[in-house]
């Protein structure tokens, strides 16, 4: 089992740098000064340097909603009871959630997986993966063992393979799951050594005492697993850089696996995880090795990519990250994986909302390379 | 002629507050955590004040691109030749800008208006409102008289009447002028005091020393027109608060005119201003006259929102910022109309390309309120 995360890991290759080369030359031909249209430029170039073609279109695109319930929700984490899971997925199901009308507006896919919510759900849109009802309660004990971690990052980066197969090139990352700002919190705490303080935010809408009880819980989780005092701001080998800098091309000076980063990684998502953000971690590598991009939402989704990225450093190269969330510790995992987030929307519901949202700033860029007209073609004089 | 300023001004009324707050009650009702919307929420709620309908929908948007020389780019403030303006004009009409491009992919039309070309411009699609070719060198001489600064607003609301006639309801402001950041950086130390220091920014990309001549030919351009040491952070009456916030519906308390601070705003404006942002400050008050929201572009549009907001302090409520601008002059004047960008693009392009590329975040807002799900419609637990 842990042979086809090795696999999957040494399937993802370097960007194509001669693409996102070529597609920066187009752009400095375009009449605006250089660099002018700023990340526009940025997407242009790292698409380009993704998928190996200079002007990609993306005719199909799909936000993969995962869901998951979490055990220690028992810890009384959360403003919304643990029942509103199962609940929101039969909601994603009937079209009525937040993700599918911005999804709809971005004419954008929802795919809704159960990777481990806590009840029968049945619906023949539903794509089930449950690993397990829920997770344990990770104040406790580990959260899953390290086979239902590997169990449900295959099973997202199958759920890519399957998408590919059907014409999808453009992904977005989105989840559903009462509780799970408290795993994400405490993922972002074993892995960067960041406090609790800073990590642990609102949530749904918790108050100030809930608020300080989280982050008790995501201490006490932290200890009880034996990851305090272990999390480093970079992995060994984990100097990705997604940012694609303007004439030098795409920059991707990463091993192709992260050796003993990436066997802590998935210690750390197996212990304070949960079977969403696992599944979700399949998702970007599995959208990393089919050179397609990923576009990555808010807090939970980022942890996520986080962990991807130590996991496969490769890997940050194909993410793009949407908006900044206002759950407090999103600034600190963004900066993690080194991603600069487009939109600022003051956002935090999570579901892919904010990512399927800049669709549309993925889709412009692709216009912007396929329609400007050339100062040559314009007639219009240089700077 | 002033009159006509006077009635502009005094045309425009409160935003209707029952009405944001029935938005809002609307809101609390969807499958979500209140609030967890963000800005999407805030746009619902503003735009169902400034229409006085809840759900407003936008069939028909324009971007209004408003063109105009420099005197001052005689001092070599620009890294491009003043042939661009007309040049980019042309671009315009023949739909190969940036603008153009994104504008389509907002399902926007261009509405591209000579002001004060330096130049004798043609096209069936041209908007000519010409008041002067160019303005006069504001480092020597007031760039425009009074009167030339009142046509060129009177003007801006004209067009914005014939749009409305023709069935726009949505608005955003774009500017093409070669010199037009220097005298935007000047409206911008003029008005609010702040060092031409920070209000001076790299334009459409300068080198160091030119920025430093440039912060020196603002600093004339004050000196010479009288304007130095006269700005303050917000004139007399000025307070309007275009934000809405969450349940406390829209808060408007500013009155109609801005008396003495509405002067001297008109007087920076015909001084060291551009007829393109003086047909924009027009178009702005002409926006909030007819009820429309109009949204902002990059830092020139934003100081024309500055001035506008000044001669009718109530015009702020009518205002959505899209996108903080690479320039550096732009937080500031955000700062001072109390306006917050939703996109983060480092983009500093002008022509209106951040403004459009906002209009889908606006659509989203707009079905965000028509097709979600209720907690009762979904049978979802409330927090």
């Amino acid at each position: 089992m842990m042979n086809r995360i090795q696999q999957l890991i040494h399937a993802i290759k370097p960007v194509d740098q001669e693409c996102a080369y070529q597609a920066n030359e187009h752009l400095n031909q375009l009449t605006k000064p250089q660099g002018s249209l700023g990340k526009l430029e940025d997407i242009a170039r790292q698409v380009a340097g993704i998928t190996g073609e200079v002007m990609p279109t993306f005719e199909k695109k799909a936000v993969i909603v995962m869901a998951g319930d979490h055990g220690v929700c028992e810890e009384g984490i959360s403003a919304f009871p643990a029942a509103v899971t199962p609940q929101m997925v039969l909601n994603f199901l009937y079209g009525g959630a937040a993700v599918n009308v911005l999804a709809r507006h971005a004419g954008a896919e929802v795919i809704c997986v159960d990777m481990g919510v806590n009840a029968d759900l049945e619906h023949p849109n539903l794509v089930s993966r449950k690993v397990r009802k829920g997770t344990r309660n990770m104040a406790l004990e580990a959260a899953l063992t390290l086979e239902e971690t590997i169990e449900a990052i295959v099973a997202g980066s199958e759920i890519v393979d399957e998408l590919v197969a059907k014409g999808y090139r453009l992904f977005a990352t989105g989840e559903m799951g009462i509780g799970n700002t408290t795993a994400s919190a405490a993922i972002l705490c074993a892995l960067t050594g960041v406090d609790a303080g800073l990590a642990v935010g609102r949530g749904t809408g918790i108050d100030d005492a809930t608020w300080l009880h989280k982050q008790s819980v995501v201490n006490r989780a932290l200890h009880v697993n034996g990851l305090t005092g272990r999390g480093v701001s970079a992995g060994a080998g984990v100097s990705a850089g997604a940012g694609v800098s303007a004439g030098a091309g795409v920059s991707a000076g990463a091993s192709a696996s992260a050796g003993s980063s990436g066997d802590y990684a998935l210690e750390v998502l197996s212990k304070v995880g949960g079977l969403e953000i696992a599944g979700l971690v399949g998702v970007i590598l599995g959208a990393a090795k089919h050179r397609c991009p990923v576009v990555v939402d808010g807090f939970i989704s980022s942890t996520a990519a986080l962990v991807a990225s130590r996991l496969a450093p490769l890997s940050a190269s194909y993410m793009l990250a949407s908006h900044l969330s206002q759950e407090q510790g999103h600034t600190k995992v963004l900066e993690s994986v080194g991603l600069a987030a487009m939109l600022q929307m003051d956002m935090r519901l999570g579901e892919g909302t904010g990512a399927v949202l800049a669709f549309h700033l993925i889709d412009a860029a692709g216009k912007i390379m396929q329609e400007m007209a050339t100062f040559e073609s314009a007639g219009v004089s240089r700077g």
